[in-house]
């Protein structure tokens, strides 16, 4: 098995520490950052790389602006597709995935922008071409969120889904409850412990849940939503007294993403929600997630789990990979 | 797709009437039960066959004494086995199940015993084939246990499987707990309301649950193990007092399943177990079930669900099928 590496952040690295950790068979052709990469058309000696994998340019296979045209005929079986995320454009990602794809390579990604803008685009590019999409690390990471909808309930309408799929809300959540400190201290204290980004609008404000709620949707019931077609609340209106007066009752408050049919017409909902221990995502605690699928025939599935460091999040894409290996997913 | 059936009671009704329901594309060529069967190579008309399920023998093309040597050489891509199970000897399925694969058919069953007794060895010879055998229903019917272990746990090594896995079991603990009754007044309950069966042996000896957690380890660990690996405790020495003094603590007793390794060895052990409400399994309740997976480099995942009436089953032999035909699982 022939791969080839795009983007080389904590997951990219994490992923190329797995592949020698688990003696996974097979060959690393290339690996490019932004501004250069390593190649060697006989496979990187993945140990070397390893050593100075904070110090890449430092590998003597380093070329400064070596990119993704250079190397894209390159004949390889999988591109595993990591750079920094565009929720607007997709870019520069979408087009690697075309491109590769297009050439009949199977791609795995991390990447939430190209998958939000045009999954079945690509889906379809991917079938036409007798090859693989593999998206499971952009909805939850280690959870099987895609597998769990696709292949755990395959057979079976998916009628609705609910997913608490946003680690940091869940812990400044779960921190306002039991310090009784308000919104803007948790949030300032998820921060320093690097829990929460300097910039938490994506997570705090609910369109990270949204994003995961949406590429869902499309991937498993084979919509074309967008994030326009979301109805998005974060957690940032919620006080200490709701969370208090939630627990009086036996319940949590959760900020739920939730697909259903109105009218005819799907929809998706994020919202700060209060559930109460009859709720399937009830003990999604801390850094976990939890998904909910309502079938037709297979009754409830939920699924919780997947930790989320960068190391479970490489341990998704090999996932996939090993999935596509054996079966197509 | 041709589809064969063999054994047609609740669940081999249950699986005509969903073919039906979700239009699947498909021909049933034959349907034999213990006493004889209909056949038509071109395919039965299900409509009819689901006006008569109950007075099967009355349908035109019943030949009374019919058996699967009589169609075995008819070409289908999947023969459904849902005959009664033996779990000291696995047959007759065991014989349908080798003779069919041997043909080059895909076969899907939800019957324990035979996959209790040789499931590698079935493995191997769909392998040898290059067909499928399809045993999701046998481990929780529609709980994706199976497809749980090996599709969202790909690419991670399964460290431990917990499960709770047996409704019977289940309900008769609650009642307990709830009506303050002690064992046998809750079985008896149970027997009347048909949750328990009249020789409730297997389910609250814990034997269901043990082979359960048996055929999941020998299909996801790839082990040999047999009902004599493992170390079974039901629930029947199970007290009222029991239940209560957990309750004090904030548990619950449940008939949990465990797989684990001890001094390198893979033990099964089935035994009633008082877990809090940080046990993932701890909000299985009723029908419900509930597989736990601890994993290497996915983190714990734990998928809770899958009703289990007749048509749930049912819907479990579908998703084998609907799996295999598009990845081979």
């Amino acid at each position: 098995m022939n791969i080839g590496l795009i983007g080389y952040g904590g997951v990219g690295k994490a992923f190329i520490r797995l592949l020698e950790e688990k003696h996974i068979h097979c060959s690393i052709k290339y690996i490019l950052k932004s501004d250069g990469g390593v190649f060697n058309s006989k496979g990187l000696d993945i140990n070397d790389v390893i050593k100075i994998e904070d110090n890449i340019k430092e590998h003597e296979e380093w070329m400064e602006g070596r990119n993704f045209e250079n190397v894209i005929d390159e004949k390889i079986d999988f591109l595993v597709e990591l750079t920094p995320t565009n929720m607007k454009t997709g870019e520069p990602a979408l087009t690697y995935i075309k491109e590769a794809l297009n050439r009949g390579i199977n791609v795995v990604t991390g990447n939430k922008g190209p998958i939000l803008i045009n999954y079945l685009g690509l889906k379809e590019l991917a079938k036409k071409n007798n090859v693989s999409l593999g998206i499971g690390c952009t909805t939850g990471g280690a959870l099987p969120s895609i597998t769990g909808g696709r292949v755990d309930c395959a057979g079976a309408r998916i009628e609705e889904i609910q997913g608490v799929l946003n680690g940091t809300t869940n812990y400044i959540l779960k921190e306002m409850g039991t310090k009784e400190i308000e919104y803007e201290e948790a949030l300032k204290n998820a921060q320093e412990l690097g829990i929460a980004e300097t910039n938490p609008k994506m997570d705090v404000e609910g369109f990270d849940t949204a994003i995961k709620m949406i590429i869902l949707t499309n991937a498993l019931l084979g919509k074309k939503l967008t994030l326009e077609d979301a109805e998005i609340e974060g957690i940032t209106k919620v006080t200490v007294k709701d969370i208090k007066e939630a627990e009086q009752e036996g319940k949590k408050i959760k900020l739920l993403g939730k697909v259903f049919t109105k009218k005819g017409n799907i929809k998706v909902k994020v919202t700060p929600v209060s559930i109460d221990e009859e709720h399937p995502l009830y003990f999604v605690e801390g850094k976990n997630k939890g998904i909910y699928y309502r079938t037709d025939t297979l009754g409830d599935i939920t699924i919780i789990g997947g930790a989320s460091s960068t190391r479970n999040a490489a341990a998704a894409i090999l996932r996939d990979i090993e999935n596509i290996k054996i079966m197509r997913v």
